[in-house]
């Protein structure tokens, strides 16, 4: 199954997906809208792009920026070509079908300005087979890259002074901090994400900045929902730039 | 100069304090009501108690606990015992009076189930001396104790499993982190606060388990302020009780 939707709620902005597999959420749009951005960034990297709504999304919030995808699921790959095609972003989005181990194959070190990842958020422990098609196994669970792995890559691709920010589950929190302490990336920015007011936080936003100096900014909470399971305004803007 | 105050509102809880050196503020309300107390505690430690809010505080959240408090400045000190001799805690408080790098005289290690603090929140080098009174300059700065020490101090003396717990700035939140994970003490709770909505965080409240196992809880955010500067409700139910 294969269908075509709306991207940010563009009529001329469009990305195939699998509902099947999984569809993007709202995790990937939160992510570059969090990211810091400025003038100078160049070169952009999402580690483990799915079907690229990262990508796709950055494109409406830099210019002139060469924003790179690698994903290590072929047919998720080739979903994500044909919606960089469908939008006429070939010559913004590069995508790459590879295991992300393998980038030395595509990129020196020290080469991107910045990088981005909406990686797995369970652990292979915390893994249930249970009718969970292997597609949504790879995207959900770690058991193609694990966290450590992955902010290793980062580091390694990252220029000095690059920014490297991720979403994840607000429980790996204190884990995630310090994989990025152990690889001179810095935690510069957090944002955490509450599904409605009144609870705990379910997923939070880092940003470190590689080999940044100490001093930390916790911007104001995300609210998700308001009390009927409705978005909240502020995320309907987000999501549908309506 | 030194006046009595009411403390949370209670027509018969008084605190004793010199408004010239600093006052009781917030953050001491906050602590003693976010940290986890349950009914197996019985020796709880509050380092740095200055006059005495938090063990006040702690009094009425637990029945039949041994409340301890160590200070390092003699008329604070003073007038945290006044606080506790006029409020008729002398059996629940007790108070010392010494630097708290010298705990071992008055404590085994691994004795108590829960420590808190308010620790002094600036580094040194944030220090501007400019009229500022000697005894806030301890208060507020590392000149007496570190945030490393603290945490070291608290690790010594917490038992196996204790909880320790801190009021902070949100701004050292990754430095809090690494020197709690450097001790074995596992941050299991955290919680931002905002001045107001829509604003980055300032404090944070930060709780870890001597040797706990990871996984994070993030609170719901707490703000303070509404539009109009006013204590949000929540906050006056906490600071004032009504």
């Amino acid at each position: 199954m294969k269908v075509i939707n709306d991207l940010l709620g563009y009529d001329d902005f469009k990305i195939v997906q699998n509902p099947e597999w999984f569809s993007f959420s709202l995790d990937s749009v939160l992510l570059p809208n969090f990211v810091t951005l400025n003038k100078d960034v160049k070169n952009i990297l999402d580690l483990g792009t799915g079907n690229a709504p990262i990508p796709m999304i950055l494109s409406t919030l830099t210019e002139n920026t060469n924003i790179y995808g690698i994903e290590i699921q072929k047919d998720i790959f080739e979903m994500a070509e044909e919606s960089v095609n469908m939008n006429k972003l070939e010559n913004r989005i590069k995508l790459i079908n590879d295991d992300m181990k393998k980038l030395d194959q595509y990129f020196e070190a020290n080469f991107f300005d910045v990088i981005v990842s909406n990686p797995p958020y369970f652990k292979l422990e915390e893994l249930s087979k249970k009718n969970e098609d292997e597609h949504k196994t790879i995207a959900r669970h770690e058991e193609k890259i694990t966290l450590r792995e992955l902010v290793k890559i980062a580091r390694k691709y990252l220029k000095n002074n690059g920014v490297f920010a991720m979403v994840h589950r607000s429980d790996r929190l204190i884990e995630i901090i310090e994989e990025m302490r152990k690889n001179n990336i810095e935690p510069k920015k957090i944002q955490l994400i509450y599904p409605k007011k009144n609870t705990n936080s379910n997923m939070v936003l880092i940003e470190g900045k590689k080999n940044g100096n100490p001093g930390l900014i916790v911007k104001e909470p995300l609210f998700i929902h308001d009390e009927n399971g409705e978005y909240l305004e502020e995320i309907n803007k987000l999501f549908f730039r309506r």
